[in-house]
């Protein structure tokens, strides 16, 4: 899937509508790779606030930086903290994303339930975070007791566990959907527009006078039903202009008899 | 974000609830990796129908086995195909994921609503496929042919290269999620139960007599606004009965002067 769109900076984003997203806190991050390919999603999806724990193998990590693929911007503002404590103490609202049951009474949600709240935490001048833990061992009770609520992805629970990167996808994506509100469905035209009823009526009424030529309604009575049926199927295809065009020069070429078409002919 | 509950046999999920999922179909994909990482994806939300058309470095592929992490039967009952006409053939409906705009007229949806679309489709019996393009190159125009739609996530628009595993798991996890319906939010509450109001009631009497005691109240006209702000504190917690001992405990301590505690006494 392959598909940025270069003529806008790297990370630019719709920044004059997406309000400002929570804070990824990895923290104790093993692996370079990860993080980079964490700050990837998250720069998917928008999110460009990357905050490190105590990170395994130190800051900067040039295996963070290559595994990013371009998302330099992400990996070259994180912040480093020693510890969640510090890592949370400027935020108003913290989650903490884990899949293991915990003693501590905490509200486990859904990343959709987390993102909405998430997003009226942020429309009432909140900074927000979430927590991910390190790859093994994820996040201590200690930890998880910087948390507000605590994210569960409602995966099959036969096979539930997921790398740190595809969470943070999760995570960021539910707060991308949730910032941009419901996303349409459309029907790209390119340079053609939509046929007009009219153009569909033309192209009806050249398809059933060539039909009836050839006796193909086998009763006049069946005739109606079938003319219905077939304007049915015309219109459930939403035809463009040129489609049209398409379709009056298909109905034209199969009344032909077969062979090269003649010089001067009528098609 | 380790999670799995092995009381429970890998990719068996709830099967009886869980209606069969969208197969997922990688054509040319050019990374066994790629391959294994989109497997275990697809198993963490359920799926387990892959189809490969023309994997370039052949099949079965080792180091797809290894990336799987565990997703071992979706690899092992992955199908192969020549071309994405014989890897479709059975199905009704087929979706194509791809974020490259291209020229032919076919309609444009988000995953959720491709999900959605899904769900309905095999409520009435309908096979369902969703195509995933090479790693570098995407889906060829002819190959996008077989689709009855385009799958495109709202991603950012100035970095909107998701990895092939990535692709698959929205896909994967917007179907879970449609498929689930909506999931609550809850409140794990271990070997305790909430407390109930009398229990509240006992505490906040016990601590308004000690504040009572201390002169905490600054006049008798503010004291009625200032209970009500100290219960509403106290029931916004939702305390468990455990959580009303520990306070009762708290509140007793605090009432003792610094020390240890004399054998014998009220503390």
């Amino acid at each position: 899937m392959a598909g940025t769109d270069h003529r806008q900076s790297a990370g630019a984003d719709e920044g004059a509508v997406m309000p400002v997203g929570p804070a990824i806190i990895l923290v104790r991050p093993q692996l370079g790779e990860n993080i980079g390919t964490a700050a990837r999603a998250m720069l998917n999806c928008g999110l460009s606030t990357l905050r490190l724990v105590a990170p395994r193998d130190g800051w900067p990590n040039p295996k963070a930086l290559n595994a990013a693929s371009g998302a330099d911007e992400v990996i070259g503002g994180a912040e480093l903290y020693p510890d969640v404590a510090s890592a949370v103490a400027d935020l108003n609202r913290v989650y903490a994303t884990t899949a293991r049951p915990r003693e501590l009474i905490k509200r486990v949600i859904a990343p959709r339930e987390a993102a909405a709240e998430q997003i009226g935490g942020v429309g009432q001048g909140e900074r927000i975070g979430v927590l991910f833990g390190a790859e093994r061992t994820g996040l201590s009770n200690d930890e998880l007791g910087h948390a507000d609520a605590i994210i569960e992805v409602p995966l099959n629970p036969g096979f539930a566990s997921l790398n740190l990167a595809q969470a943070v996808l999760i995570v960021a994506y539910e707060w991308r959907m949730a910032a941009l509100g419901p996303v349409e469905g459309r029907l790209p035209l390119g340079t053609t527009v939509p046929a007009t009823k009219s153009e569909i009526e033309a192209f009806l009424r050249t398809l059933n006078a060539a039909l009836d030529a050839r006796e193909f309604f086998p009763t006049p009575e069946m005739r109606p039903t079938m003319v219905q049926n077939l304007r049915a199927l015309v219109e459930r295809l939403v035809p463009t202009q040129q489609e049209i065009q398409t379709l009056f020069g298909v109905v034209k070429a199969l009344q032909r008899p077969p062979g090269p078409r003649k010089p001067g002919g009528s098609g």
